[in-house]
């Protein structure tokens, strides 16, 4: 029996990895009958880079016995952090502007200073692939010192083929050079470029659709997303869009009700969406046919606190209609400068009133779900051995504390 | 002309360091006309531990020219940060009383329990030396992985004499451990002890005032503070611990108008505070007191989060009077679990609406005028060479950012 213990490596041989952890207080996010699925006297066993034994450490079969075990100290150990909406890709900041706001300029002078998404397009066009490149690793390495094991990232800055076919390939390069699991969203229906203002649908048909395609066949879009929204596109519009999804067989996803109630939420589960997102002004109609579909609701209250909305999403509905509720940072220049999952868990706690185990849920178990990852986001059999292991003694502790992280180390697919 | 460099040093000798840095966008802090006192093409020297010229690299007295530079690369350059206002010495956490009131808990059920303060002085009373020592530099090294180097440190989870004692050589510890700058607040008026329900003015009389004299015989205390409320002391009440500290010579400060406006900011003024803190319900007259007494207006975004308040301190107000506002964590278990001074200005931004200038000024020079320090707090010939490099182009990246941590490095007294 060979037992190696890979440290340092990006990319293992997942194959030969045989691991034994104990002594380790398991918040597994399945139903185990315990609050967090929590397994006290924890032991758990990596093969192959998976997860195939998870229990007690009384109970731990015999013929794992004779692995060497690497004593966890008592820690907490959880499924890596999974943060299933994120901007990281971006040109510029948009720093200037938040000064500006806040010495009392209208949203008129913002915008007349180049403010506004328009100023993050400009600065996006204008970027190189290794630019973007480079601005995004410190913020995707600030997500990865927090225990995140799996982002997503959307393109939407680029609004033209050549940008938008950068962004996802930037994306893509993140999952590369950095051990972490990375899934792409092509968002050109995020916004309608200066070019074709009033010019919605033209915009659809000559560029977002056609680059849609386009980012499909470099294999660079693992789903389809929008912003719908009066200031974005309308219901039909993404109707368009998802009716190209559909057509090349991408799941969709959806910014909906962030502002007000379009009923997009709807119009996204009835394509089977993997989620929804924001949902501040969902209503129960909304919540039902996300029930349906099987959608996921991802809270973003990075968002939320940023502009400093009053109306909260509908969790009680959610709740009630036994819809899973994902958090995620939606880390990006504008309405959410914001890059630690942790202190999302604590917003969706103080902000949304979410507990401390549907925070935890939200960006593991919930948050797997929302980006189609099926073997992560819970500690099971089959399961990747993507862990976070965690100085505390209660998981209520990862969403308690405010700007502090508590990571004692990482595993991604069974390695350090 | 010795130059010597040091590295990883703790605490270097002080007297011998000489270094010049160029190539650096230095924020000042001082009033030369420009934002930030923003110096663009900046140069710095450091002689002995201390800033001995500032200004335009072009403009650099040919004396200093032979230094060797170190080259900053353009980053910009800002004093160290200071946090005025913790209290990241204590036993326990309140993660589990966090979760119970997400759950719905009411705060008679959580006091069943055990939560609120008492478990805090509960856990605090059983912690050694050693103990608060392991729990609490955490916390302080998050806050010096953000560029902190002054913190304040208050006693008050102990509340009899020998806790209080060991909270004060705690923090002193934390002082001699780190290289930081600790200042310590004697705060025995923080609440009324179990064993005192009901009986203050003999808590004061039996407990905190002789505790405060003992714990200033040992050289543990560099200022005395208190908590004004309904819920804790009264004005009279404060005002017997300001009389114990103006006769032993110690300067004061106070928890004031938090939750409700006693006029405990005038109080305060009219023994010449150093600060008052928190000062949700402020009222023009205090703001007044406050500006005829120099003291400084200490806000605390973190518990305003936390709590939920919806009550905002009257920045319009200590604006007109020019009050100096400083902002801090208030890192404490119950009402303010936070350790970013980063995420702090954010917060003051974005909750309190300061601008990004405000809100560094605020966790630097009038974060020094709040805890006396008259040598930190700006770039200036004269200060201690306590500085913060940062990733940024502009100082108002690091309000504008949230949960990301910009630092590029930290020098204390000239080292690194
Ligand atoms: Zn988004
Ligand atoms: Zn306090």
């Amino acid at each position: 029996m060979h037992i190696i213990l890979y440290r340092n490596l990006i990319k293992p041989e997942m194959d030969v990895l045989k691991r034994l952890l104990t002594n380790a207080k398991l918040a597994t996010l399945t139903a185990n009958g315990e609050p967090y699925g929590l397994i006290e006297d924890g032991a758990l066993v990596i093969e192959g880079g998976r997860i195939t034994w998870v229990g007690k450490a009384a109970d731990l079969p015999s013929h794992y016995a004779s692995l060497s075990a690497d004593d966890i100290g008592g820690r907490l150990v959880t499924p890596g952090l999974i943060d299933c909406h994120t901007h990281v890709v971006f040109g510029g900041d948009r720093a200037r502007e938040f000064e500006m706001r806040l010495q009392g300029a209208t949203y008129e002078e913002v915008a007349r200073a180049g403010g506004g998404i328009v100023s993050t397009v400009k600065a996006t066009r204008a970027a190189s692939e290794k630019q973007l490149l480079e601005a995004a690793l410190p913020r995707v390495d600030a997500l990865i010192a927090e225990g995140v094991t799996a982002i997503e990232i959307k393109s939407g800055y680029g609004l033209d083929r050549e940008t938008e076919l950068r962004m996802l390939r930037t994306a893509r390069k993140i999952g590369k050079l950095r051990p972490i699991t990375v899934k792409t969203s092509f968002l050109g229906a995020h916004a309608i470029p200066a070019e074709y203002k009033d010019k919605a649908d033209l915009y659809l048909e000559k560029v977002c659709l056609p680059t849609l395609e386009a980012a499909h066949a470099e294999g660079l879009v693992d789903a389809v997303d929008g912003f719908c929204e009066g200031i974005a596109f309308s219901p039909e519009q993404i109707g368009k869009v998802f009716d190209k999804a559909k057509q090349i067989g991408l799941p969709v996803k959806l910014h909906a009700e962030q502002l007000s109630n379009l009923n997009g939420a709807a119009l996204a589960a009835s394509y089977g969406a993997l989620s929804a997102d924001h949902l501040e002004y969902l209503d129960e109609a909304g919540v039902k046919a996300m029930a349906e579909s099987g959608s996921v609701a991802v809270l973003l209250p990075g968002a939320f606190y940023t502009l400093r909305e009053t109306q909260f999403p509908p969790l009680d509905l959610l709740r009630k209609h036994n819809v899973p509720v994902a958090l995620a940072t939606d880390c990006n220049p504008g309405s959410s400068p914001l890059a630690s999952l942790l202190l999302t868990m604590n917003m969706g706690c103080t902000l949304f009133r979410m507990t401390p185990e549907e925070a935890l849920a939200g960006v593991t178990r919930e948050a797997a779900k929302a980006l189609g990852l099926d073997d992560q986001g819970t500690l099971a059999p089959g399961k990747r051995a993507d862990l976070a292991v965690w100085n505390v003694s209660h998981p209520a502790e990862l969403s308690y504390r405010i700007g502090f992280n508590s990571l004692f180390k990482r595993i991604f697919g069974g390695s350090e």
